[in-house]
């Protein structure tokens, strides 16, 4: 899809979480930019896990909507003012250990809203350990 | 996702349908089945307008419905015992009026639930009128 | 939730429907409104049914928006500009024949947003046939 | 919906909670178990806040999963093994800064899934804040 048009690229990205959140061990790293796509990678940390050994639903869904929110900031700009409306995940299977990969794709981008779909997995991503897909409401 | 293996193909499934909708005037065509992907065709009919002269939600969650199902098939065989467990379906614009494109796509498969995302669209696949998310509880 | 104000009753409501669907036969009947509430039914009918004698899922779908965009219209008036943007179902059990009630609740109307629950039944509502959450953009 | 039996008290589900997440200062409180339904609190903490003064997305969807945990192993027991398969949550208004209230309510509890509603807010349950959907699978 390449009538998306990319204003901020990953290292761009990448110092503006930073700033956002300096404070924060387990930051997500920006790894791939390019029309309507994201890539994310957040490290792992034992403190993710759940009963089972498996990565939390928790931090599934935060880095899901983290991804959207960088995904929508790569098109729209560091000016971004936008809120979460609505977040659908479903989890596919159970996440093994390991940094979490985070791949999102803009489904729309219009004047008021925007929705992304994003897949995410830790094994590979022919074993997704969970699809989302969030809207945001662009402030007016 | 060279993972899926497919069971039914395209002029099987076309079998299936007919039979089990045989006076369904607007029947779903399957054109294309691959490993864990299919895409379906349904003509356009006057009836699916909405006024606005757009193609109506219903008309769109019905196809996202019915290609998850037929998805679903071709990966399982035809004695296929399933049940929509849920659906989530964003609108993402208004669709013009044309034959609805269908292209849904294995998230995962297992014994007990399919979980299958649908991209809707009439103009192009770069303008999509709405994405389902489906779920399939497999009959035990 | 008394905060809601109804600007359209039942019988107005289905003076709306009746002017909007004049020939369809399977028309759902507004049976009450209250603040933040509507109460619809759709009569049965045996096209309704889907293998296993039970009602198939976008019926029920159908049924839930219209039950949501008669809500939001009972609370906005009938000059109601509004599309669906996102609808999310969830199947509870199988739907034995009988006709469908349907109660729609405002969970929030805003300027831009109005998001809906709707829950449906046929044997009882203590029996829910499926939830849906639906979300409608007002037009600016 | 005198239907279900309450299996665990809202002492006794303190009690799992605490004991499963010991070191966890900001454990969520059950205040009210009834037939269906379970009411829980979240202790404020400043941590909550993104940027605009109000609540975080991620902090209401981690309360909506575990409530709705709360909510299922009230009526299923402390021997539940059971793993999220899908999340719903709509944003209605941004949360203001105070004790998170939450109010789950089952919509079906069968053999192999759980489905269950969850409502959140900070100000007055007139005033909602989120709602969320979730279905947990129960290991066969």
């Amino acid at each position: 899809m390449s009538k998306w048009t990319v204003k901020l690229g990953a290292a761009e990205l990448n110092d503006v979480l930073s700033d956002a959140f300096p404070s924060d061990a387990r930051i997500d790293l920006v790894r791939e930019v390019s029309p309507g796509r994201v890539r994310l990678v957040r490290p792992f940390h034992a403190s993710m896990l759940r009963p089972g050994e498996l990565i939390s639903g928790p931090t599934l869904m935060n880095l899901a909507d983290n991804a959207a929110y960088v995904l929508v900031m790569a098109h729209v700009g560091a000016e971004l003012m936008a809120v979460t409306t609505s977040l659908t995940i479903q989890f596919l299977r159970g996440a093994k250990p390991g940094e979490i990969h985070a791949e999102a794709q803009l489904l729309t981008l219009g004047r008021r809203l925007a929705v992304c779909d994003v897949r995410l997995w830790t094994e590979s991503p022919e074993r997704l350990a969970a699809q989302a897909t969030i809207t945001y409401a662009r402030a007016g």
